[in-house]
């Protein structure tokens, strides 16, 4: 008997939550499909977002360690590298990441269509590409066709005004950069281009960014970003941009709601994502996003449809690629009724910025809030052998623990190596460890890791008083 | 009424153990006492041990990295650096590592003597200094004078044979290397050096280095090593060493007992370490060192005479910086009749080659013996994002786990921050968790860190064949 529809699951987007889902069905022995719209696999990650970002900022750091090296060793400094020296990797690294995707989803036989979904009823969907369009159909759908960055005012002209879909784009540095928007993105992107010694402006209309992050992390973040030729425009909205002719070429003016003048080279518009949800045919299924383009799903990820699923960027918070592939799995899991032995409670944040932050668990805010009783314990890397040897004498990392069950509650690192060090902290809280664990465990010395050791210590003897 | 002694704990040497063994006890209430016989404080550990070994380390990788970022990013590269720049920070590093050590004493009240201490009887010390000398008394005392390396054979000659206590007060890099003894020192030094590209023959008894390590990491290890031109000469021992002019200078011709020759402008003489208990005198205290040097204790770190403690590197394996600390303060809480709220049985081992190699918990090669069922799961860098993002693609983690129980009783780890990544698998093992905490756990996106996440993926996968 002939199946009725084409595939068991049908996933819209090859980012990490339809990817995962798919491989996921696999597993299951459905039959799953992918559809992406763009020239490579792996959505917005792979393409223009973490993948090319991480790889330009580890160009980053390379070439003002090797300045910073070149000052400390003394040997003859290298010339401030190009855009083309920066980016010269980010094309491979886009490259390989594609090829292994593409490589697991042959080998646990995901279909792959090239081409534009868009929905004609429930259960099929019409797939469009530049050799003419296919029909398909599947029992279940899932939509995880991720975001994009929310467009710049109109009239905005490309040659000065941006956003991180196209920022590494660029041809050249810029000798000036003003960033709007102080969310995660616009944070990175401006201390990324702070480090290679592009004085930069971050214009936010909110009165701190990253409202999330532990408040003493943040003070730091932004104490280094100042430090090394970052600008903090807060509380402030754009009024208006100009481009004004500058030598051969053109650069931008903002001007302030406050009256403020903002001159730079470009202008990176980082406002937010929007869910990519135009052009799906949602209303021949029923559904509706939100004002951003988003989908709102159940803690089953199903939307109101309910054999059609969403996961991933598109329906907002926390939009991790981490987090947005196992979205993609507990989906794939659900859709077919196979327990998903959950998500765990506590996940990382981890934000690319020079310096990295990573953050797991309670803020000492939140805890504050709720009057439950903590205590803390900071170890400083100027104070760990590692960080002396690295040269890295800002860094710090937080534990937080609970007064009186010595439970570890939250960790707050910022520095080299954060996004890699919080792990320990998660382990730990995720199985029910605490203050005890750090002061009977042994660290590798030297290791930045040793300041979960330190910071214990300190937070015995403040318990201690 | 008048103290009968005028310390309650006195620490013989400043090192790891001896430090935190008078810190302990101080935080105890007691009046603690240090002596120590070098120029710094911190034992061999600061003074020519790990803290300049690692020192050195940073500089040979920051001047690798910086030839490879030359040629991947197209700038022109350096010319290969010289013994001064190399060690251009290890006495900066060195000082304040030192610095910290005496603020951390005397924070604590803890009195300082600058000497070498020996035993009158067992509880006085006579202190020689440059100044002349004087007795104190202490109810209870630990011995905690660390080790020096074996000397070479008799009649090497000190311009072409050093030990590890002298290899970085080299004034030139030798062009060739030849390595005797491949036991942690040994391979730390030989990976350094060839990672400058120098050429490096090691030379080792047994048939292979680093026996306590995976099977599969140490073979590894030993290829990336061969690729960076070290060669090996495992179950060969050295014959004779002879100095032969070689133009203005002078170099090493060693003969092996299979009658093979290797010519270096360098040998490193690294046979392994002993005790520094001699003109100690422990006769007078009816205490007797084994042949190497060394004290034994039982599980309190008692020696034969109960009021006589001894820890740290001066009782033998595993003699890292980090368990020695530990080793002091039980020590010292035992001295005391306090809980020492007891070791954890799981501390890593991180062994600084280039690549730097860590392990935690059980090996394959222990399982087997034991029968031990178990399942493994791997995860190379190459395919992790941020190991293509570094650009190191010869990294792996693996983690062994209970066939049956699915617990995680080991993991082995090679490549860039191994010794950091370790931490994550040794919280997991200590708290009881296994593959369903990997399974469910999300990791920050790109880390190393995600290595974990893809081997218990594949140990699921095995599991489920």
């Amino acid at each position: 008997m002939a199946a009725p529809y084409d595939f068991d699951l049908l996933c819209l987007g090859s980012g990490p939550a339809g990817q995962r889902a798919a491989v996921q069905a696999a597993k299951l022995g459905k039959r799953a499909a992918v559809v992406e719209k763009a020239r490579t696999l792996g959505g917005v990650c792979v393409d223009t977002g973490t993948i090319p970002s991480k790889t330009f900022r580890e160009a980053v750091r390379s070439f003002s360690r090797t300045d910073r090296w070149g000052t400390v060793y003394g040997v003859p400094s290298v010339a401030r590298p190009t855009a083309d020296q920066l980016l010269s990797r980010v094309h491979a690294v886009v490259r390989q990441e594609c090829e292994i995707i593409e490589a697991q989803l042959r080998r646990n036989d995901v279909s792959m269509y090239w081409g534009r979904g868009r929905f004609l009823d429930p259960h099929t969907i019409e797939i469009d590409a530049d050799r003419g369009s296919q029909v398909v159909s599947a029992e279940k759908i899932l939509i995880a066709v991720g975001t994009h960055a929310a467009p710049p005012p109109a009239g905005s002209d490309p040659r000065v005004v941006v956003t991180s879909d196209a920022i590494l784009g660029l041809k050249q540095l810029p000798k000036t950069l003003a960033v709007v928007g102080a969310g995660v993105i616009g944070m990175e992107y401006a201390s990324m281009f702070a480090s290679l010694g592009i004085p930069t402006t971050v214009v936010e209309r909110r009165e701190k960014p990253l409202e999330f992050l532990d408040e003493e992390i943040l003070v730091e973040l932004m104490h280094q970003m100042r430090n090394s030729n970052v600008t903090f425009r807060m509380g402030e909205a754009v009024a208006s941009v100009e481009v004004v002719a500058h030598g051969t070429g053109s650069r931008a003016a903002l001007t302030l709601e406050s009256g403020k003048r903002i001159v730079a080279d470009l202008v990176l518009y980082s406002a937010g994502r929007v869910g990519a949800t135009d052009g799906l045919g949602l209303e021949k299924v029923g559904l509706a996003p939100d004002a951003r383009g988003r989908l709102s799903v159940n803690e089953r990820f199903e939307t109101a449809v309910p054999h059609i699923y969403a996961a991933g960027d598109v329906i907002g918070f926390p939009s991790l690629a981490a987090t947005s592939s196992e979205q993609g799995r507990r989906a794939a899991c659900n859709a077919f009724g196979v327990d998903v032995c959950g998500f765990d409670t506590v996940f990382p944040y981890g934000i690319y910025s020079i310096p990295e932050i990573s953050m797991v668990g309670e803020t000492e805010g939140a805890l504050t809030s709720r009057r439950v009783p903590y205590e803390l314990g900071i170890a400083r890397y100027r104070e760990i052998a590692r960080g002396k040897i690295l040269g890295d004498d800002t860094g710090l990392v937080k534990l937080i623990f609970h007064r009186e069950t010595r439970a570890l509650l939250g960790v707050h690192a910022i520095g080299s190596g954060a996004t890699e060090l919080i792990h320990i902290g998660q382990a730990v809280l995720a199985l029910g460890g605490g203050l005890d664990y750090f002061l009977r465990a042994v660290f590798n010395y030297p290791t930045l890791a040793e300041c979960y050791k330190v910071a214990a210590l300190d937070a015995a003897n403040r318990l201690a008083r």
